[in-house]
């Protein structure tokens, strides 16, 4: 078969990094852009990497859903609050029966594109990534960046893996991703979750840096004390996440480079956060299979609040 | 018998209040100053009050503790995290065999007096009070003030109430203080967290007044999920705190005036919180009767993140 072509729904720290990795792999990108397309238009896509710099002078650079082409997979990396658009900017891309990946964090993403295009024909995918937009098609990537691949099934049982993941996999990697598949979508968002919700929150309400978090003991322990509340909530679904699992990712954590958060990022523009998909969609699930799990209840109720009155004076 | 004498260590936003409203209704009251000492000994004690201004242009002031007579009464109106000093505070002012009155937040203050003074001669004072000192030898009064008075047991037993709790009870309702005793000193300082530990942290944690926190559904669902771990930390001590009284403080703090809690005026300051008196020992207390409390354990662990940092900045 030829090269799959793609649609970048969302050309920011996410979509932009690994769009920008596919084009540069001679994949046939058009991204979709919204204040930045003047910009891209013109100049291209910038993206400063730890593993390289470079520039994409002229992209296939896209100012309304409608005028992209059908592709073969479109990739979402918006941010979920905006999610209730998805059913007006998937609709051409997708019109040639082409698969979604949604690129987004949280749980639930992947059922509200089911709802649009179908059951069978979305993925999730995670990504472990440290990247920021810093200026109009300007992408710094500061660390990391490996993405997990895996099916949607509607059931939420683990799918297998699937030709068509295996194949946006192998382009990932031809990009220059570090990228696996896994079969059980359901635990890989949870294994997420596991670093998302702690970091994420509470850089926001300590507002405070990675790094800082991580040094204070306090703040440290209570960021593991959540990291056990989210394998808790993992277990309500049903799947295992073991203690081996969290102090892996604290101690990769620890490694981090002194970083603000994609939700302290949010924050400080006084943008909306992604407050329902981290943290209120994974305290549903697990309330509805009998779990509570009161600190990240705690980390949600003090979001709530910070966003309100962020998005007031904003 | 004559009137009793009273001295004052700390005279602040409420050992200035209280302290004051003594001095104004004639008895021989003696502060202990700081910083304030050549202020207040030129031009006196001034209380802005919502129940009425007044200044007292000539007050007893004392920049040392050993210079401090002995006085019936010593009123310890220091802030918890100076209680290290309390046994070179306490000699002189005691030295005639005078009881103290411990008027802080939080558990175990009667505790450390006791190991001083010894036990027979400690009382508890709980204060629901909104005032601020907002200058030297300057307080200001915005709303409340009642006091309940109760003696320490080392037991922890509710003890009754003493003749010199009748006595002091006696002195600041001529003040002009409404103020009750009570039998049960554990059950107060805990009916008095219900208040302390969900307003002065979250006002701390989320940067809000107490109107602010009321006002935003999610912040006010929270500060009533920590009363009720508040609660269940008393009852781990045996002492009931039941639903109405939760319902009652609600009501309370939701007519407060706009209203920085103490805690948050420190932490603006850059001062130490007194996250031990009121969030640590609390917690202890509830652990050691097999009770946890994970939202005030959450705030326990935001707090002194925020505290070493804001000293470290300070």
């Amino acid at each position: 078969m030829s090269a799959r072509s793609y649609a970048i729904i969302g050309t920011g720290a996410v979509g932009g990094f690994y769009g920008g990795l596919l084009a540069r792999a001679g994949f046939d990108v058009h991204f979709l852009l919204h204040s930045d397309y003047d910009h891209v238009r013109r100049h291209g896509l910038r993206v400063d990497s730890v593993n390289g710099d470079f520039t994409l002078p002229r992209v296939h650079a896209h100012a309304r859903a409608e005028d992209l082409p059908a592709v073969d997979v479109t990739l979402v990396a918006l941010k979920t609050t905006r999610n209730p658009l998805l059913q007006e900017l998937l609709s051409a891309p997708t019109r040639g029966g082409g698969i979604v990946v949604m690129f987004q964090n949280g749980l639930g993403n992947e059922a509200q594109a089911a709802r649009i295009v179908g059951p069978r024909r979305v993925l999730g995918a995670l990504c472990f990534l440290c990247s920021n937009k810093v200026g109009p098609g300007h992408i710094r990537h500061l660390d990391y960046g490996f993405v997990t691949l895996a099916e949607y099934s509607p059931d939420g049982r683990p799918a297998g893996v699937s030709d068509r993941a295996r194949g946006v996999c192998a382009d990932l990697a031809r990009a220059g991703v570090q990228v696996e598949t896994a079969d059980d979508l359901v635990l890989t968002r949870w294994q997420k979750l596991v670093w998302n919700v702690p970091f994420n929150g509470l850089s926001v309400v300590l507002d405070a840096r990675i790094d800082e978090i991580m040094a204070d003991p306090a703040s440290c322990a209570l960021a593991e004390a959540i990291m056990v509340e989210v394998a808790a909530g993992a277990a309500a679904q049903g799947r295992t996440i073991d203690e081996a699992f969290l102090r892996n990712r604290l101690a990769l954590t620890r490694k981090m480079e002194p970083y603000l958060t994609s939700m302290k990022l949010d924050y400080d523009r006084g943008r909306e956060m992604e407050v329902e998909a981290i943290f209120g969609a994974p305290l549903r699930a697990a309330r509805a299979g009998g779990v509570e799990c009161p600190r990240i209840a705690m980390l949600y109720d003090q979001l709530r609040f910070l966003d309100a009155r962020n998005r007031a004076e904003a």
